[in-house]
């Protein structure tokens, strides 16, 4: 898949391992990023964005701005999109890997870059989609082309049903947690078998989202009905399939049967030191965050939801939501899920990344244990380096977060 | 008024100007002031609060937490209440001034105490309560007493209707203009005629609430119907209500006719620097915010509603709405006030103070100028001193929010 998807942007036919450069689809920034590629790009004597249409900045990591310092880095943003006529998705809007796939502007065959590590989530949607770091996005902003080095890929096949209880975050922490974070470093990987068809297109974004984890350079998927229908509610534009050959050459394939698998957690402070959540089943908690550009998606609220009906929030617990965007935000009010998590005792934050990067909106206190369906426990990454972050899906955190404890959601379903 | 309260909990007759001692009947502290009422505690060998059903802490200012520092003095005080076994209000809950009401531990006759400068909110309910710093909030708490200069009232009468389009907003706004900042300091306002007897309870909130932008210890009206009617939503204790006698001494009076009001403004950067909007419309605005313990309250939320509904926020503004209270969020959803707001374009950040007090959700970047429902705009106040603040009704706010400058909402009802 990712060798026909850079052939139809680099001219020629590409193979593992080539270099070559490419055209791309999008180009994409956050607040944490886009400010370093200004300078970049003036640095560079860039004129002018290679195609308004095809160039978005999102601010999104700390939005609305915590401080002065911050709101100076927005609006140098908002200048540069003002006086370079692209789209700016401002405070309110929500994630940016929730907003670019919802745009329309990317699809089945897209090669999209984007200056933020989670940039592979799209390739849920069948679509070769990378971070770069802040001086390559000012690149891609003047020219348009980015180089790559054609990654090899790694299958994943993935057999069997999803239990009960157990969600695709579930799954991608376990995978995460069998082949190590470095165990697909630089490859294209590629989720296919009965249990990805099985997922809806929301769960399958979450696990593209959390390639990066494992090192690869993307998560790719085929598109199927739900791809396409998932598209059509956002855009009218007609996107070819890409098919991987039946004698495609993979660096690597494994295969998993998803049918007894439990619900799992990555414990402190690695994404892949991943366990079955009753290995640390009773640990207490202190802060529940539900959002993010993982599991921010209606599906993932409505998840929690379900659990958090009618029943509290422990008093001991802070529970944070966080929705992936606008859209998301209404229709989850439209559905009353939003309702039922503010009833149940949780703090909605402003779309966006909420306190996932530990810009603001919930920052934990020293010796602080936090359950989280973000995709990163790093030491640190929600603003205090004496806190700790469990990951999980969002059915473990609404669970956990009603208990007070770490919790297997099977409880509650 | 202010003298009958004091005498009830003074245990004499008390009168202007004497010192007296007095029971409090609720005690209130926030994250801006807690933190250090909890230390001055601790240095007066504080054992226990004097009424573990008198007493509550509120996190409001932060919430949820911007920063690391933040959240420490946040664990402090939960600990705190945690070890004292009273009512903590956590993030999300909302304002302090918006919650002690629906408490329903405050009303007629009562006397509070409170570490925030507009406590004075709750004159609205017929009741003394007034802002204390941080170690008379310390002593408060241990002792159930604080000590007080009866306060001189000054009685402000104020006849006739307002006009469409002008709210209770304009109305304190114009007569803190016309008092000045220190018209009525250490002194009792009192608010009474046909104009303060026709506002809904609601709006009377915001008058009591900016008593202290014109000096004054408390904010007074007296209690009616629609008093006892807004507390039978939250309590069924029963308040009787103070009134003034008829021949009561004021040490000063003023008569208004509202029926010739304008929609009024705050300019930079003092509250009683005050003009008819007209003096300043078509000033562009970067941001709009609409909330805090002034002008969050659901009618609030509505007036904006109804002017934003089916209309775009401008798109060079950022409107941030923080409901006063998940209550008020709650109710503004069932509404469909939220939805409207949303539709718009606004941002909606977690009840609370919200960038009202600069901490976070939505400092002002250098150079901008913002319209707001709040009741102070110093230099600063929203965490950037190169910023400008115009305070206004949240009419005002959503019609400026839509044409992207200072905007008589006249035009749009």
């Amino acid at each position: 898949m990712i060798e026909k998807i850079l052939s139809s942007h680099c001219g020629h036919t590409a193979r593992a391992n080539e270099i070559v450069v490419a055209r791309v689809d999008y180009v994409m920034g956050q607040d944490g990023t886009a400010p370093l590629a200004i300078n970049a790009f003036k640095d560079m004597d860039g004129k002018e964005v290679f195609d308004r249409e095809k160039v978005a900045f999102v601010i999104d990591h700390s939005a609305p701005s915590p401080n002065e310092g911050v709101s100076a880095l927005h609006k140098l943003m908002r200048e540069f999109v003002k006086e370079k006529a692209f789209r700016l998705y401002d405070i309110g809007e929500g994630v940016c890997h929730q907003l670019i796939p919802e745009s329309g502007e990317v699809g089945p065959g897209s090669l999209v870059i984007g200056a933020d590590s989670h940039t592979c989530t799209y390739g849920a949607l069948n679509a070769f989609s990378t971070g770069v770091g802040s001086t390559d996005l000012a690149g891609g902003l003047i020219s348009g082309q980015m180089w790559f080095k054609v990654p090899e890929t790694f299958k994943f096949v993935c057999n069997g049903t999803l239990p009960t209880g157990v969600f695709s975050k579930d799954l991608i922490l376990y995978l995460i947690g069998d082949v190590t974070a470095d165990g697909a470093t630089y490859m294209a990987a590629e989720y296919v078998g009965e249990a990805i068809a099985a997922l809806s297109q929301e769960a399958r974004f979450t696990i593209a989202n959390m390639a990066i984890e494992m090192g690869a350079k993307a998560g790719l998927m085929e598109a199927d009905d739900k791809t396409y229908n998932w598209l059509n509610r956002f855009t009218k534009r007609e996107f070819a399939p890409v098919v991987a050959d039946q004698d495609a050459v993979y660096a690597k394939v494994r295969e998993y049967d998803v049918s007894k698998l439990e619900p799992q957690v990555a414990k402190p402070h690695k994404v892949d030191n991943v366990a079955p959540v009753g290995e640390v089943a009773g640990k207490p908690i202190q802060q529940a965050l539900l959002g993010t550009c993982t599991n921010g998606r209606l599906e993932d609220l409505r998840i929690a939801a379900g659990i958090l009906a009618n029943r509290k929030v422990h008093p001991e617990v802070r529970m944070i939501v966080a929705p992936a965007s606008r859209r998301i935000f209404l229709d989850a009010m439209a559905e009353g899920i939003i309702q039922t998590l503010v009833e149940s005792g949780a703090a909605i934050v402003t779309p966006g990344c909420g306190p996932c990067v530990g810009t603001h909106n919930g920052v934990p206190s020293d010796g602080e244990t936090v359950i989280s369906t973000a995709n990163r426990n790093f030491k640190g990454r929600m603003g205090n380096s004496n806190a700790e972050i469990f990951l999980a899906s969002p059915a473990t955190v609404a669970a956990s977060a009603l208990t007070g404890k770490i919790t297997d959601p099977r409880e509650f379903i």
